[in-house]
């Protein structure tokens, strides 16, 4: 599995799904390609998924908030006649490397919290409408819907048989979301968990699998008058007309990958890649109506865009970059005028703030060293200020550096630091930095708007080390070799364990808990070995499994 | 490493601690014998520890409850010169098979939340006084201290050098102490976890690593200074004399393990254990005076010191036995009769309570399917009847058995299921049960006191499954069958998953999140492969590592 992932994708492309627009509601139809699979070796069976498929998804569900706002209510169905989906490709597991394994699971997890989230930020409430078998993956592509529908026959029914049948976790926050979203008894959890077959009919409702059972005969129209009755129930703002998402101007060489404002330099040998974000050029638009007709143009946009297609296109094919850098270069005061522009009440300026926040989320989840250079010369403002907040260890320059003529390093905080863009955990990144102190959250609002240089930023607790010009390239050069060096699996497990202190939520759970068992059992014998599940998986044979209990 | 574990030891046999009890001081000094260690093969130098020296540690603190109550104050120390604590033996590490490895760090982290929580609990506090290095399990030993002191010379550091010089995690609690309890900023935490030296003096305090740091001149009389201060301010009412812990009366035969009120029943064959809870024999003692003067006989107290050394036991000795069911004999109205007498607001009382819970939370975090079967003639009443809501699945007897003449099933719930035993997460296990459905709590609720036939139990929630005469036997065998059928592995995943719905507490993480990353690190062969730093370990070579990130 060497050749290129691409994220990024359009509907003239799709060979998995197709989208019927119709006024405030959207049918999503998952209708898979069993001979488009992204890799060689397997064929996508009964709707079963690969990264493709999610890859496609993970496109509408971010087109379908910014090209289709007019709509309220989206329901997910099933383009095949006896299944709704039959979960992740068994024979594509099977034949991918752990890491693989691990990052399909992270993103998959990623495009579920945005479409479940989609309600509550968009007002865009998904519907899971389910004819046939949903099992395993399919059932989770239904738990992450605000609303699932399940028709009563002899052939559907839900069902997370990953346990019994491939000695696996449901991974996609399964297990999560029937504790703590669906809130199912935890024997009853249990059973359910434990059966091949799944759960049909009342019995998905009495146990809360399901929110409706309805007879096969009205399945259809029910599903159409739910629709229709949320989409009037909404309190989403009537928006007549979204913005294209037009392709990136994306330009991948060896060592580097360039867009317009985001460029990422790869040093292989040293296992690093330095993120590098630019400043905006031209000045920030009048307003959101000027913002709009700028469209995917508009500097706040474009560039959330394009990091997080850096960021997408560095974990799934540049797996040795343990080490990230990031880093600023341009403007200050721009940024924060670009960003003052997305206070603005209109809907085009919050959807693209909420963008940022899921990006954001999605460095913070990142399973590699992060680091940020704040150098001189740079434009750490305002939501760019988040990033120092998001990785491990900030190193910052301080002082006059001989030869450079740049700006002084400076940090700006804005409002964006204390409210939009929470992390998982609920908290900002400022109050999650200053549980033990949390004092040190106001006064770092009594500087909003200040250019923060060195001393300044040091003494607000804002960044981890200042360095001169005399110690600066020693020191940034030891913490990168030595960071390199590590094991990268202690890196993993240290970082997710001290990024996310404070309160838990379901989604930080799934990252922090589920995700670090289902990467346990897939290094296990019993689910990978060569007589593990997985391999013996469509022979008839059961794995054989070392029945000890750890 | 197949010679059989005993959890059961008393000063007498000490060959690693010593305590020294003077008033409501106690110092309980950390003195490892290199030579002393549980299996051969490595020295325990530098008081490094293994399990043996930690089945002693919980030893002293169970006995520091019940044997001492008049100890206010746990002053932690080391016996050795230079050193306060290596942490665990590497060495022991490096030769331990993966499943010693899981079930070593739970019982270490099952002794830390003991001693930590016995200051909220019992008015005892512990004083971690550092001389000498402190590192990784040693610092870990400390941060489950409720106040951490640390000498100011040159050679006393804490530190968790886990991750740089064994690729693997600070696995009993550290990383999350560190985030969550001592709430150190996430990006000097970061540093603080990547460098192997420690970190010594002011900067400690500073980074909020320890509580205070003293002249290496002042810090003896400084310690019995600060130990004297805490037991003058301590509310503990003062007890003049605890009650002795005698030998258990154990037989360990190749089938069973018998004890006075605990039969455990091994089926090696199905991979099984039994584990029967007898009802009182006698009348429950008149008051908690009484209660005294029984000791370490009275029932209540008997019971739970049975059935926590039958599950340590389990745990460590029978690995293949993946299910252990949970059954009772015996009169339901005797034990709410005996239980009731702890309701009285006496010491004693109030450790019995607390020692049931923390031996409950036992039941909870093991990692084996847990099953409850209430049989005619059981007596799941009050406290045994948390055991129906701690395990995975209970199964109930409804109506006659042809030829069973006992009485019949029912379950008896008492104010013991409704708030003196929370679980992890600080709810009841009640609550946790039926956090999709709170009012099912108060329904339970007016039932106290009533023996619920299976009918009703059903009704109310409080079983999985009633079965009649005609289903019972084909049912349960079934699913003990299929159970012992699953992959270990996915059972482990999938029960840390199901049985923590609801909030999130330090302890839940340290189980549930932690633990689960440290268990992946653990199977990684940049950990534990031939050429993974646990093996290289003291050869002077590094860990060659996959570098690859997952």
């Amino acid at each position: 599995m060497t050749k290129m992932i691409d994220f990024q994708t359009d509907p003239s492309r799709y060979r998995h799904w197709r989208v019927e627009y119709d006024g405030p509601v959207a049918r999503l139809v998952m209708d898979v390609d069993e001979n488009g699979g992204l890799f060689e070796g397997y064929q996508l069976k009964l709707n079963s998924y690969d990264l493709g498929v999610d890859i496609e998804l993970n496109d509408i569900v971010q087109r379908m908030r910014f090209e289709h706002p007019e709509v309220k209510v989206v329901v997910m169905q099933s383009g095949k006649d006896k299944v709704f989906c039959a979960g992740a490709n068994i024979r594509m597991l099977g034949g991918a490397a752990h890491s693989h394994k691990v990052n399909f699971c992270k993103f998959t997890n990623e495009t579920r919290n945005a479409y479940e989230a989609a309600e509550e930020e968009s007002g865009q409430k998904y519907i899971a409408a389910i004819k046939g078998a949903c099992a395993g993956g399919g059932y989770e592509l239904a738990l992450a819907c605000n609303h699932i529908m399940l028709t009563d026959d002899s052939a559907s029914a839900v069902g997370l048989p990953e346990v019994p049948l491939l000695a696996v976790l449901p991974g996609t926050g399964g297990l999560t979301r029937v504790t703590d979203k669906r809130k199912v008894r935890r024997d009853l959890a249990d059973i359910f968990c434990s059966i091949e077959e799944g759960v049909k009919g009342q019995r998905a409702k009495d146990w809360r699998l399901v929110d409706e059972v309805i007879p096969n005969s009205k399945f259809d129209e029910t599903v159409t008058a739910r629709a229709r009755e949320f989409a009037a129930a909404s309190k989403k703002p009537d928006v007549a007309k979204g913005i294209a998402l037009g392709p990136l101007n994306r330009k991948i060489t060896d060592n580097a990958v360039t867009y317009d404002l985001v460029e990422v330099d790869l040093d292989r040998a040293a296992r690093r890649a330095t993120i590098t974000l630019k400043g905006p050029e031209g000045d920030a638009p009048a307003d959101m109506a000027a913002f709009e007709a700028q469209g995917d143009q508009a500097y706040m946009l474009k560039l959330c865009r394009e990091l997080e297609d850096a960021i997408l296109h560095l974990r799934l094919n540049e797996m040795e970059a343990g080490l990230w850098i990031f880093r600023t270069q341009g403007d200050a005061e721009a940024i924060a005028a670009h960003e003052a522009v997305l206070g603005e009440d209109h809907w085009l300026a919050h959807e693209v703030r909420q963008y940022w926040k899921r990006t954001l989320k999605r460095v913070d989840v990142t399973s590699r060293s992060l680091a940020a250079f704040v150098e001189h010369g740079s434009c750490f403002a305002g939501v760019l200020a988040e990033l120092l907040f998001s990785v491990d260890r900030t190193y910052m320059m301080e002082g006059e550096f001989d030869g450079d003529n740049r700006p002084m390093a400076a940090i700006t905080l804005t409002d964006a630091n204390f409210g939009p863009y929470p992390m998982a955990n609920g908290l900002t990144r400022l109050q999650t930095r200053f549980l033990g102190e949390p004092d040190c959250v106001d006064a770092a609002k009594g500087h909003i708007g200040e250019a923060l240089e060195a001393d300044e930023a040091n003494d607000l607790g804002l960044v981890t080390m200042i360095l001169d010009d005399i110690d600066w390239e020693d020191e940034v050069r030891i913490f990168m070799e030595e960071r390199a060096s590590f094991s990268p699996d202690a890196m993993t497990g240290m970082e997710a364990n001290l990024r996310f202190a404070g309160p838990e939520t379901m989604e930080t759970r799934i990252f922090g808990r589920l995700t670090a068992w289902q990467n346990w059992i897939f290094n296990r014998p019993n689910a990978v070995g060569k007589d593990g599940a997985l391999q013996r998986y469509g022979t008839g044979l059961r794995g054989d499994y070392n029945m000890e209990r750890v």
